[in-house]
């Protein structure tokens, strides 16, 4: 039996029985009859590189999420869920390493001027809030908000909760839902109403620590996209344009999609400084019995991993799953044909998802019988499941089993005798494929430009585009509004932490000054 | 190590890194400078047989909930949140037993038409609705309604996921927040805006398997109070006057609260019938290839379980916890003296902690120099740690520790070669006495009577009271307004699954019409 201990670095761990969820009973609606004109109308219409949105919007709808008739609200399904569930056992684990207390759930609703009162804070976030006005026909005498984020109702109780230097540091998180009202482009995943995350929020003695701390929770981050869901990041700077309302700056892991030229801000850990400690009087008495603000972090990852995921995975078929995330690891189809012992393939079936399941490998068989192999290879392609086996009368002969890689579509014959290993091999080279070939695929989109010609014609060519730049808030004001178009804008995505040469003398592309630093730009979503 | 596969029947299980909580951390400010006048202003003010109500928000607002300022919003401490996911724990495993499937996130947000589609269901919840009207400073079209629970937002959705027989039975359910706007009498855990919950949604495709696992969820809900909360219920049938809004009967474990004199509904379990299924075209094609309907049960329990742990345990001093579901079950205090080497015995009270948290016992030290022994006792007791060890230096001269127990206040010296053993013995027979104790009060309380005046008697001298019934909804409605007064009026709490035997001819105490069963009668919350 495989355990939660061996978490890291392995492909392999969490036994399926731990999900609570049954792949034959939730991944299809069984009355479907199978047949070719129902697996094209499940196949996603468009190719990804055709029509890249529509794509993704099928392939969501299809597997991961349920649409309801709010606009820009969707629901996870269990897909989806059990996927989330794999990344909250590796950060629960990260964060009780880091000391940090998850058994909080801070309220929904945000009392009345409690949001309010951070000035900066809300003015970023007012356009997103909804709010309860009414219950019954009785209208409330105050609105009440329904949290975008928790920085302000829960900073109202750290003030009581912070008395003395021994209080600090306070570290805590919590996984809830959160919602946000104004949707421009609400996309599944990435910008949607109601959504899943986690929520940090810590409070220090000196900013030394916040500093410190706010690099550890990205690096986390960083593990996430690149070790669980096999998407590169780059770690970076926001610019203070770009950074989180009210903080003091912030941090993030941004993505490209290639297909749509767009970055995605993957997570986000900030630095509040002491703006809002200063506003909810956040004190306590330090060592000297002198009187001393705190320092402050918030960080969050949000279920929008899971659609970055599948924009950089996903191809025509349908989804692709890292294998450290798939819920499924390995589907086992019996291929039986006439006149062979069916029972003997079925067991063979059976035993190799026992040996697997055993090994904590999270396997299960498809022995439907009505419908044919080549249909449950489709169906479970579309899935994403990461690796086929299938078995039939010549591999009970030549006691082998048959391996298809849902990656690279590669056939390889492996004996049962070391099947396990293979197996886990296998899924291993698969992950570290998927992240590689992402990988590529980036790195052939960054454009590295010094000039406003050069910077324009790479903007119209979509590039991840690295640039010097002054730093100055102006003139990202002033790139934006000459970029406007109907694609969207120029703005900037991060200025990454690991910064290539600067050599002095070097000028913005924009604005002509000394540049400061080199900052990625682009569209964003 | 302990796992979590010894759940059952033991106190004995979980350790307490499992909860990510640091107790010394996260109990009290540690700015606190401690002293007689401190402890006084944190014990209860009040004594719990003279005013049981402000104890009770006192107990709660001190260790167990935040309030805020919206009417009827409280949220949960970490104690709070550390009981409830040790209940947590259990259930998935039960859940895991009956192939119920976790994975679902059901969305906060009720899509408009889909409330109101199901007459019954939202006369019963309309009073109780929030709405959503508005975001920034535009209105919504159309309001949105907050979950007061999923029933209606899913069911649209079993039209989808059920096709055919073999898609049944469908077997959901979730942990999430929901939303009751209208309060009468908020009280924490029992009645409050926002709270967390678990609902389960199942379909069948008969009556009969309905109708079973309607009792096999009961049982769980049974055990949750009984055996982990050692809170005594009574299993029955809620009268049709008091069933779920759109259901066809409703089961429920009452609870009676013998210091107020009232009943606690403390979970329910529902057979919705078709109802919802007709209304929502549930519907799947037979094994004869015929269109049939779904049966239908929702069911849910709620952090009401722990508010109710708190009104049946607690004592003048504060919060009793039963050892199964306490986060901390021992805490380990020094009690140095003077010429006595207070290294050895904190060194005794370190090796201590350590032998009962490799046992999976969850223990804890508290070394705390700057707060005298006996503050810290007070302290643990308002805190409701079931068993207390203290070690002097008598006790090291003596190879012992000295226990004291939370329930009944009993001191007993251990031998420190059977500490293990003896603590695991101890806080057994805590769960067990605190469960004897609580049932013989409610014993006590009950009253059978067979005519109105011996109901009018015992219902003023706040009885839980037991009487023959015809079972008519106007008789009901009659005793309620007979009854009707400033304490509350009379209501059915439940007519118990275990029926006393009801002799032919006995007659109901109200109408005097023949009796068809026997029912429990009282005040509620």
């Amino acid at each position: 039996m495989v355990t939660k201990d061996t978490l890291s670095g392995l492909v392999v761990y969490l036994p399926k029985e731990e999900l609570l969820i049954e792949f034959k009973k939730l991944m299809f609606p069984q009355g479907n009859k199978g047949g070719k004109k129902e697996m094209n109308l499940r196949r996603p219409s468009c190719k990804k590189n055709e029509n890249f949105s529509n794509r993704y919007f099928e392939v969501c709808k299809r597997d991961m999420i349920e649409y309801f008739n709010i606009s820009g609200c969707y629901f996870p399904r269990p897909l989806t869920m059990a996927i989330w569930e794999i990344m909250q056992i590796f950060f629960d684990a990260e964060m009780k390493k880091m000391k940090v207390v998850k058994n909080w759930d801070f309220p929904l609703f945000v009392p009345p001027g409690v949001l309010e009162k951070e000035n900066e804070h809300i003015e970023g976030f007012a356009p997103e809030v909804g709010w309860v006005t009414k219950s019954i026909k009785s209208d409330l005498e105050v609105p009440i908000a329904t949290r975008p984020t928790s920085e302000t109702v829960l900073y109202t109780y750290f003030s009581k909760w912070v008395k003395g230097y021994r209080d600090l540091p306070l570290k805590l998180y919590q996984w809830c839902n959160a919602d946000r009202w104004e949707c421009n482009n609400p996309t599944p995943f990435i910008r949607s109403r109601e959504f899943l995350w986690q929520e940090g929020h810590f409070a220090f003695a000196t900013k030394a620590e916040a500093d410190e701390e706010l690099l550890q929770i990205l690096e986390l981050f960083r593990r996430i996209y690149e070790e669980f869901l096999a998407v590169p990041v780059v770690k970076g700077w926001k610019s203070e344009h770009e950074k989180f309302a009210g903080g003091l700056y912030t941090t993030s892991v941004e993505i490209f999609i290639p297909n749509t030229g767009r970055g995605v801000q993957g997570a986000t850990s900030n630095c509040l400084g002491q703006n809002f400690a200063k506003t909810y009087e956040i004190n306590y008495v330090d060592e000297k019995g002198e009187t001393a603000t705190v320092w402050q972090n918030s960080w969050t990852y949000s279920t929008r991993t899971i659609g970055v995921m599948i924009m950089i995975h996903g191809d025509d078929k349908g989804l692709i799953l890292p294998p450290k995330v798939a819920p499924l690891q390995v589907v086992v189809i019996a291929v039986p044909c006439k006149n062979a012992n069916i029972q003997r393939i079925y067991d063979a079936c059976t035993a190799t998802v026992s040996a697997l399941c055993e090994a904590g490998i999270r396997a299960e068989e498809d022995l439907r019988d009505e419908y044919t192999p080549g249909w449950k290879y489709s169906d479970w392609e579309m899935k994403g499941v990461p690796l086929r086996i299938e078995i039939g009368p010549r591999d009970l002969e030549n006691d082998q089993v048959r391996t298809v890689r849902r990656d690279n579509g590669v056939k390889e014959d492996i004996p049962r005798g070391s099947l396990v290993e293979n197996v886990k091999e296998l899924l291993e080279k698969i992950q570290q494929n998927m992240y590689e070939v992402a990988k590529q695929k980036r790195e052939a989109c960054v454009q590295e430009v010094k000039t406003w010609d050069e910077f324009i014609k790479a903007f119209n060519e979509k590039k991840f585009i690295l640039a010097p730049w002054c730093d100055e808030v102006e003139v990202e004001r002033d790139v934006q509004a000459r970029t406007k178009g109907e694609t969207g804008a120029a703005k900037t995505l991060c200025s990454p932490l690991d910064q290539p040469e600067l050599p002095e003398g070097t000028l913005c592309f924009a604005s002509g000054k000394p540049a400061k630093k080199w900052t990625y730009w682009g569209r964003s979503y």
